[in-house]
């Protein structure tokens, strides 16, 4: 019986390969946008290894990515890449050995009983011996693993619209997609505008995705909807887009007597689905990048939506990249905090072992970067280098901010828990104690016994209260009953406290909402706000959305007249939120499928 | 005036590049053999920045290299790569950005003021800004950074001669090669056999460079000197090997009335421009790899026949990588060491300045691993994964060695010197307190009064003497007047104490005998053991020589019957020792011409 190879390498070494690829594929106005933060580069040269007792003699070959140079020890002999080697029977340790400088080192190793799996491991000559990665999208020999194997389908327009300048042509939906232009006789020079919008593709001036295919009448991969071309029409041309995409089984299905409400559903799923790919991207236009907050609560919608493990753990891997950590994920603080405490989530819901395993150094490095850059009380505030962002808001940004303090505080309580699941005790008594402590000092600095809610600076005076640091208090149990309730009330339910006006920041909100019982205020926002966008005519949810601002200001963000992205993964959370808190009630069912069929 | 622009990179990654490339490139026996120790990787997302004051309008146009991905920022707004960019006057902050995967990200920048040059500040989004790197071989805009502009020489055999199995090609010299073979006719299959001696092309059994060419009758890079073809006749093929080189000038000229002196001259210099390309390199055939120890020495000779501080600089780019050090330069605990105290020789050398503030950091983070590694006594042991290799020799190995320790001491001074160098005295204080301290631990634990000698272990009681440690005493100045006297006697003039067989470490003994005033002695030993080479036929240098074996036993090493490379840089020390200690002497005349034409 041939056993199953799969393409094995170091661990962390394809995601960060396909990261670097997604990452540098921001394109705007034909120029390329790398994102603006520390690329983590793969390994170059490896070692596999493995020990086998073979009962009998055996044969098998390795192959190597198609960059690699190498060769492969068995015993005490060489023997080259590509060409079966015969082993007796007895105890044989088997090294490959691989150095590739394009491209991640990878090797496929095809034999009746010596074959690649999760079972070899991997040295890269700095560090002690680590269980090789693999995946299930790489288990043909035949792959090149610098390939990514995308499922791809073909889409025609479903209409097209005669404007001065030439045809629009509409596809049924938003799609990451390639377009092919096929002229009637020989092609003619043109421009092609590209919009996830009727808006932006109409407007030559100012759109965001602009292509002069050549010849081959090719635009590479883009946000597809609306597509404009000039100097054509609709006879001469034809136009196809080829979608690509990772094909990630959706395992929930979703049913309310609301209308709306299943229209909130489908057009958050529609948007989830752009939005994840070999990772959890921010957004298919813009930034295309992998973003650690983003992708934090996006691995809350996938286990309502996918429930699949290996999505989190490629984004992970890409966002931690390698330690010892001396930026942090995305520059920004917050982000590395919310990846730390993602992990441990991870963990418990997927029950991984063998993933916490692997990240938790990572998770140890980033921490100790924040503690690096502690003040005085314990509090960690940002470096000249680093972002605090925590949302697009106005916060008191004097000294250290509330709301870092509070993910701060959430992730030793993650690294306290995770270092319990792997059974060390005394780093777990070590994290607990900086988690109390830091506890007690938030307490005592930014708590405003008056104001019924902590404050985003304790430095300033101003006693400045924003929903973002008061939300985490709730979400990650850091503020005690009594004081939750004033929050509560003071602040979640207090008008005067300025509105969240990112979607990114209403799933911390209205999960917060949630688990304080306040289920039909939450339902009444959904409705609301992502109904607004429904009625605005979305047909994929956005970045942002503030509902006083008239509609043809909905495009605009950055300073760019078509700068916010209309299809954003942060705006999908209506499917944690409904899936998890409100299936039913209100006469919803939310049915969950599980990988063996069965229903949960 | 249209100014001179350079490819400009963020410094280091040319060097890290081109290192793969290198460590990537051995090939035994048709398998790939790539260096077996960390292989640091370029960064793949750099900024490039410039501020300039025009006084009037400019236009600039930025290349990126193949690969990248990226734009440029004048002020506040972008532009895309390749594109002409007007700039107004006034002052202007230009960023280049750019992402690459496949090779390390550079950029061109074409224009009359504005243009890419050393005075460019480079970022890597973890670091501070630092000057880009450049180098004289990529100033050609319509260059490809990666792709190497070697010099290229085609040389036909001088000889023909027939065997049985088909013909010999003697080419006039050894030389990296690639081969051509043109058939009259349609090509044949055959194997081609390429030997650095007769002996091996002719053995094919045990030849270590073997290529089966395609139907375009090419073989690859290799240390050619004898060409051996099965299957073919010298009617039916004619072949041609291209030569690859780096042109470094030579700019020594040696003259003796001694022409085994002249030969021994020449047949250095001919082994040592072999072994430098991009690089110093061990061998040509074998390793072709970059080796801290071997490139340490290769830096004395480059001094009296190149006088090039480039090649220095990025063969100690590529063997220090990027900071923090988690490893040993090529895993061996003595060659970090040597390296750290060839970065102060060779600012001392030729006032490098700007290189020794480079390479500072990288220097304290490498002496900052060793100081990890300290036992009770502060002397530095190798990890489990680290490789004391000094010399090929038999060493008592108990406990923390000798030679090693008085690296240590060395490496130490060499960072006080350097902190006085950059004008940090506070830093040179401390080196110098650990290096006093250090050299008294070494004088109360190794030196036996009795035997007048450095014994290489303290714990074993053994009071083993070897010729190393006694060396590197008297070399790096670590024994006083009297201990020098009577190592001289009773080590380096006592014939009981087993003699040094690698070329390697003939360089230290030979240099220690020299400052010691015995050039007599070395005179003697230049002559009988390289003109012991010589008299078996030598027109390269070998790594290893013992007189004491048979001729048909000097090509055996590492149990490979052609294991050992017979063109080696390590046995091109003659020059060094030739011009620096015996110009004026013997009747030798040393030329040395300057970079302005004069001779000093």
């Amino acid at each position: 019986m041939k056993s199953k190879a799969r393409w094995i390498w170091y661990p962390g070494d394809m995601e960060l390969y396909y990261a670097m690829k997604q990452n540098f594929s921001r394109v705007e106005r034909g120029m390329g946008w790398p994102a603006f933060w520390k690329s983590e580069g793969f390994r170059n040269r490896i070692v596999l290894r493995h020990t086998y007792d073979l009962e009998e003699e055996t044969s098998f070959t390795v192959r190597g990515n198609k960059d690699a140079v190498g060769h492969v020890v068995v015993g005490e002999r060489k023997y080259p890449l590509g060409k079966e080697i015969h082993c007796p029977k007895g105890t044989v340790r088997i090294s490959v050995h691989l150095g590739s400088i394009a491209s991640f080192p990878a090797a496929c190793i095809l034999g009746d009983v010596i074959s690649s799996d999760e079972t070899w491991m991997a040295e890269d000559y700095a560090q002690d011996p680590v269980p090789a990665g693999c995946s299930s999208f790489f288990e043909d020999a035949d792959q090149d693993p610098s390939v990514w194997p995308y499922s791809e389908k073909v889409f025609e327009p479903v209409r097209v619209e005669r404007h001065m300048g030439g045809p629009l042509f509409v596809f049924e939906q938003e799609m990451t997609a390639s377009l092919e232009l096929e002229w009637k006789g020989w092609p003619r020079p043109c421009r092609v505008y590209i919009g996830e919008t009727r808006a932006e593709a109409l407007d030559t001036e100012n759109c965001y995705c602009v292509c002069e295919p050549g010849p081959d009448g090719l635009c590479e991969k883009n946000a597809v909807h609306y597509v404009y071309v000039t100097n054509s029409t609709p006879e001469m041309l034809r136009i196809r887009a080829r979608h690509q995409y990772v094909d990630l089984p959706v395992r929930v299905t979703f049913d309310s007597p609301d209308p709306k409400l299943r229209r909130i559903w489908e057009v958050a799923e529609h948007t989830f689905r752009l939005c994840s790919g070999i990772f959890f991207l921010d957004g298919v236009k813009r930034d295309r990048w992998i973003w650690g907050g983003d992708a934090y609560q996006s691995m809350f919608v996938n286990r309502y939506l996918f429930r699949d493990a290996d999505i989190d753990r490629r984004t992970f891997r890409a966002l931690f990249g390698n330690a010892p950590a001396v930026t942090h994920i995305n520059t920004i603080l917050d982000y590395s905090l919310l990846c730390v405490i993602g992990v441990k989530e991870h963990y418990e819901f997927y029950q991984d072992l063998p993933f916490l395993v692997e990240m938790f150094p990572k998770m140890q490095s980033v921490l100790a970067l924040c503690e690096s850059q502690e003040e005085e009380h314990g509090f960690v505030a940002g470096r000249n280098q680093d972002w605090e962002f925590i949302d697009w808001a106005d916060f008191d940004r004097s000294g250290p901010l509330a709301a870092e303090q509070m993910l701060y505080a959430a992730a030793f309580q993650a690294m306290e828990q995770a270092a319990s699941f792997l059974n060390r005790p005394s780093e777990a008594g070590m994290y607990r104690d900086r988690q109390e402590k830091l506890v007690e000092e938030i307490n005592r600095n930014y708590w405003d016994e008056e104001k019924g809610a902590y404050v985003d600076s304790f430095l300033s005076g101003r006693r400045h209260v924003t929903r973002h640091a008061n939300i985490f208090a709730i979400r990650y149990g850091l503020a005690d009953p009594v004081r939750k309730e004033r929050i509560l009330k003071e602040v979640l339910l207090n008008s005067k406290i300025p509105a969240i006006t990112t979607p990114y920041f209403r799933f911390f909100e209205l999960e917060a909402l949630c688990s304080m019982g306040c289920t039909d205020q939450v339902m009444e926002t959904i409705l609301s706000y992502w109904g607004g966008m429904l009625d605005l005519g979305a047909d994929t949810f956005w970045e942002a959305y503030d509902p006083q601002k008239k509609p043809q200001e909905q495009y605009e963000m950055y300073g760019d007249p078509y700068g916010k992205s209309m299809c954003h993964a942060w705006a999908a959370s209506p499917i944690y939120l409904l899936a998890r808190y409100f299936n039913g009630k209100n006469n919803i069912t939310v049915t969950i499928q599980t990988g063996q069929g069965e229903m949960i």
